[in-house]
């Protein structure tokens, strides 16, 4: 195992992760956290001696802080006297000597025949209102699913296997004393592992479970330990693996703002029913999982990096998501978490999580742009030069709250007023990011129902975007430049890339924003063209916004560089990647190739720009070659670079760049983050490529955006 | 303020505290902790100039940890460049210039006209089935009351006061958002502080509050900022203090293997209707507060220091209570958790807490017998030569489990088997603690209708304490001798003094159990008596009893050196003072003057024995002069050394003994507890008292113990 990070393996919808992976470190199961979780994992295997004595140590996968004293010591001065020598104490097997291989939803180490499988499943998903129940307890179970096997068929001694936790945040309990059904162990009623007490051979709880002369209770337990595991036996020349269940339960209201239970609690009545549920359909969620797996490694158009950055994108993904039911409104509430900000539903990730969502849970885009509607939007006024007309028009805040706190409605809680940078309003591009996700949504799934519904801010949003150009339609150049009055006098308007640059923090002007605009531009075309709503005076509206948007972009271009500059003010020279981000949705969508016939000058230059700033140096870091967001910051997004090199090769296919961003580059993108230092917080979004540290946005949802490039093939 | 240390400030039976105290440390609001919470505390005050603009900083007392890097530093490298250098940041208050003084239900610091109160008042309750829902509010709302105030009768200067919160565990929610009729901030559904909007000048949240340039939204606030507060305004010539209350809730059922929630969630609907109780209930509370601090006060017969151990163990025992309410049973369920370990109704602290907890809330303690006696009572056999009858009998756990998770029936989660040291079983001291705890609780309440329902407990007692003499009535010596067979053939029972040196440890003829078994004969007796019982047969078996074990402990003393062994085995030589520990209970029911006439031989001798142990280096520390348990041992427990000084003031009042013993020994008493490798954990039972540092028993309540000494003067 030389690549050393943490993975998050989730339910759909707990916003709860089993995180293991990066070498003698803790993980473990965690809840509602902003990075992992900081149990002991024990899972590894001893082979017996010829009479049943152990006569070999314990070899543990490396998960684990080998303790400097004996838990016992926090009790008794005798223990700590003794010390920590413990001949008998367990092997910490080296990281370099496991096979660990990720896969899209499953996670597996092999040492010497001994076998830990992670299953975090996932499946296509309709919304909960329309499933049965059995149905909706198999797709939102609070379950991750192990196997702990061993292949002794060649073997003539018995081996025993163990999984465990400890150093948890106060001792466990035995599920067995209300649960005589399972064999495991649960921290309070919120979590807990399972397994079928017929299989298993027997349990261990202790202060130490591997110190042999560990107290132990007439059962053979002592329920003081904060350490509890369960161990099976595979027979000499025998090969076997066990089911292990992990389920997460929180009862209750959990939000405030809003009035919300976690959605499974409809499903299932405590921890212990989630778990008999997980060990009563191991075999289907294996499936699933095997299902998944095979799926990504079918895509032979992607090489091996790109295939683990998805897997790892896609973990962290689902450890984000929360699924709840609104208790007043007796319906689904999606949240999607922002990593370890927890923010809820950051519109600026949602926009970018829709490709993944349509492909398995569409009804969830629905469902948050339902919300960004009915309680996130608002109308501001512009602040323009004296004399011209404030009134500005519908947009959407960044974000719902944050930590199952919901904002009031109309208001963020990352958006602050009289400031240009980081935390400022990002008005304009929350009403792109509207537009294009729910023309995306509303384009791709011809739910022609929503559609109609949503008529009058499909329009609205029309008409708050023409404004942002200008309020006089005869001064409209086809660029965003005014800022909304939520900025105050003083302040301007941001995008996503807050903490980058000034080459992508600045809206106003900005040639990602304006590119993504033209997008939204082109979406809204179709939509008020669909028959649904037939708005014809809209769609040449749309026709001639797209038109002017593409003018006005391909005339920044800097013919002497054959680059287009970031910001069209104050002779900004920046180079960035996101000039073509916004084309993904066109794209997606098939409708790509008509406007590069319309566009063709636009085209050719955002390839050629394209063409230059993939060159070392500019936006390949000239120390590491990694893609880089923006020539002037060492402060790269894996979730952004993910868009860039699917449009660069499903926009652009026959453009010649230069080899090094391709394959080589994966590499050094997937090595970065099974680099310790980044690998610690599992996924990460914002990294400095050149000296290979996390920046922010850790234990992140956003790479899922990765999974665009499984569509390459097709 | 040379004093260093911090306290739990903590309603009635929520375990909850709200933790200060100790200078540039952390603590605030905690539920459900081992230990202090991780909070910073912001309270302190500015002058305003003459014109309203701040001319001076903030004032801070120092109860937060300075920041290294803004906390914007997580979002955005733009801040984290810029620096922590902050000219406006508050000034931290030198924690020698600031004034404290802890009372008994009152805690306060002042400083140059400044004053920070925080009430945490107790009364006396009665069971929550008996009242009425007004009384029951008032009794057991889950609040602490703050007051923050000026004089500013001399100044021509405005001032500003403020009380915050900040590195709180995730983003702070203004109270405003869904109760316009509180001013303040909440951490999710469970824990949060307000005050009335009408008093205050305005409210502050950011990511850092005292940042001047720190982002807010069009409120003033920023809601993904962890430190929030509110600000009031005192005129120049005037002089005000305003109410702050801390409500914590937590809602649904807690526990596991009993079903139960906080009864308070059957009183309070919500985090804000707490909050508004305690808000209009302020100035009741604050009586009731300065009633405490009044009676502590005036026990003259005190020195201040014993007056400040007494108020701090009250504190700290308060912060372990936990008032449930059975779901299954539809009655009150009382809970004490022990300290940093949170083990629940430790019977070993239940006994030792009997005198505070009927003095406040008798029904408490029926709560809890009640419960050992239908849940966590048992029959063993002993573990006796061959040809003994094994019949044991009755006895109780240690323990009715950990961290809200109860054990089966008839288990604890500390006892083990087949050892002899910490972690073993402790059957006698247990049975022990029944008998004294119920003798000590019907004797003095005189609850007959409940002494008649337990009859054959009593019995059932009294026939097991016999058998652990010896099953053949014959052969009785006085002494317990026989092990439970729960300790396995290989183990032996322990005591109390687990993690103390042999001494103590072992329960097997110990001079600790003796003496203790003696007194809980002693109250049998009377027990018997009772007109409610009439059980004059087992009266008369009591009184043998009683007097069979005063000459059997009389017979071990040592003529030659004038003390007791500490186990009368194998030569033990150790001293101890819980030699005459037991006798707190007939002396608390004025029994002990007939007992001294009874057995004047054994009196004299222990007094003796108290005589020569009270000694520099046997049991007064030869470094530091602080009592110590045991001779042979630094660990000494404070709760004990209470009670022993109470017994030898009150049972032994002519008694001369070293008059280092006295005053001078509070005073290190008191100050051991005030230094902060101590003071961090609050009330710490075990400390070392030669190197000065906390052995185990950290936030713990047993030291309530100390209250015996307001006996003293009555």
């Amino acid at each position: 195992m030389s690549a050393h990070y943490h993975t998050q393996h989730a339910p759909m919808g707990a916003f709860a992760s089993f995180t293991i992976g990066l070498p003698q470190s803790r993980g473990g199961m965690g809840q509602s956290l902003s990075g992992p979780a900081d149990q002991d994992v024990f899972a590894g295997y001893r082979k017996l001696g010829g009479e049943g004595a152990a006569d070999e140590k314990w070899q543990l996968l490396p998960f684990y802080i080998e303790p400097d004293v004996p838990a016992a010591a926090a009790y008794t001065s005798e223990f700590a006297e003794e010390g920590a020598a413990d001949e008998d104490a367990p092997v910490m097997l080296d990281a370099d000597e496991v096979k660990r291989e990720l896969r899209w939803a499953s996670d597996i180490w092999s040492h010497d025949g001994f076998e830990l499988k992670i299953y975090s499943p996932f499946g296509r998903t309709e919304s909960p209102e329309t499933l049965s129940e059995e149905v909706a307890r198999l797709a939102f179970a609070p379950v991750v699913q192990l196997e702990v096997g061993f292949d002794n068929r060649t073997s003539s001694k018995a081996v025993e296997l163990v999984f465990g936790l400890g150093h948890a945040a106060h001792q466990l309990r035995p599920l067995e004393d209300t649960a005589p059904d399972l064999a495991g162990f649960a921290l309070g009623r919120g979590m807990g592992f399972a397994a079928d007490p017929e299989m298993i051979d027997r349990r261990l709880q202790a202060l130490s479970i591997f110190y042999p002369k560990a107290c132990t209770d007439h059962r053979g337990l002592h329920l003081l330990g904060p350490e509890g595991a369960v161990v099976f036996r595979v027979g000499a020349g025998e090969q076997a693996s066990f089911p292990v269940s992990l389920g997460f339960y929180q009862s209750g209201v959990m939000t405030t703002g809003l009035t919300a239970s976690y959605y499974y609690t409809k499903l299932f009545d405590d921890l212990e029913s989630v778990l008999r549920h997980g060990l009563a359909q191991h075999a289907y969620y294996r499936e699933q999982a095997e299902n998944r797996d095979a799926e990504l490694a079918r895509a032979d158009w992607l090489n091996a990096d790109q295939k683990w950055l998805i897997a790892q994108a896609t973990h962290s993904y689902w450890g984000s998501t929360e699924l709840l039911w609104d208790e007043t409104e007796k319906k689904p509430l999606w949240v999607v978490n922002e990593g370890e900000y927890r923010m809820i539903n950051t519109f600026d990730l949602t926009i970018d999580h829709v490709f993944f969502e349509l492909d398995w849970q569409p009804w969830v885009v629905k469902n948050t742009l339902d919300l960004f509607v009915e309680r996130y939007s608002f109308r501001d006024s512009l602040n323009v030069p004296e004399g011209i007309d404030t009134d500005g028009g519908i947009s959407f805040v960044h974000d719902m709250g944050v930590m199952d706190q919901f904002t009031l409605p109309g208001t963020s809680c990352y958006e602050c007023g009289q400031i240009t940078g980081c935390f400022s309003q990002m008005t304009m591009e929350q009403l792109i990011n509207w537009v294009c996700c729910a023309g995306t949504y509303v384009l791709a799934t011809e739910d022609r129902e929503w559609l109609q519904a949503k008529r009058a801010t499909f329009i609205a949003c029309a008409e708050s975007l023409l404004r942002r150009d200008h309020p006089d339609a005869d001064l409209r150049t086809g660029l965003l430049k005014f800022d909304s009055d939520r900025c105050g006098p003083d302040g301007a308007e941001i995008t996503t890339y807050d903490s980058l640059d000034v080459s992508l923090g600045q809206a106003r002007n900005n040639l990602y924003i304006s590119v993504k605009a033209y997008a939204a531009w082109s979406l809204l075309e179709k939509v008020f063209a669909e028959a649904a709503l037939g708005e014809t005076e809209w769609q040449a509206q749309a026709v001639a916004a797209t038109d002017r948007a593409a003018g006005a972009i391909a005339a920044k271009f800097e013919t002497d560089c054959g680059m287009f500059p970031a910001v069209f003010e104050d002779g900004n020279r920046s180079r960035i990647l996101p000039a073509v981000e916004g084309l993904v949705f066109p794209h997606y969508l098939g409708l790509v190739d008509g406007l590069k016939t319309r566009h063709a000058e636009l085209f050719d230059k955002l390839g050629q720009h394209m063409q230059n700033v993939l060159q070392r140096g500019v936006c390949l870091d000239a120390k590491t070659g990694a893609w880089k967001i923006s020539s002037t910051s060492k402060n790269s997004w894996f979730s952004k670079i993910a868009i860039s090199q699917h449009v660069l090769r499903s926009v652009f296919p026959g453009l010649e760049v230069a080899s090094e961003a391709g394959a080589p580059a994966d590499a050094v993108h997937a090595r970065m983050q099974q680099t310790a230092v980044i690998g610690q917080y599992a996924m990460v979004d914002q990294v400095n490529v050149t000296d290979v540290v996390s920046m922010g946005s850790r234990y992140y949802p956003r790479i899922v955006t990765s999974c665009l490039w499984l569509r390459e093939g097709k």
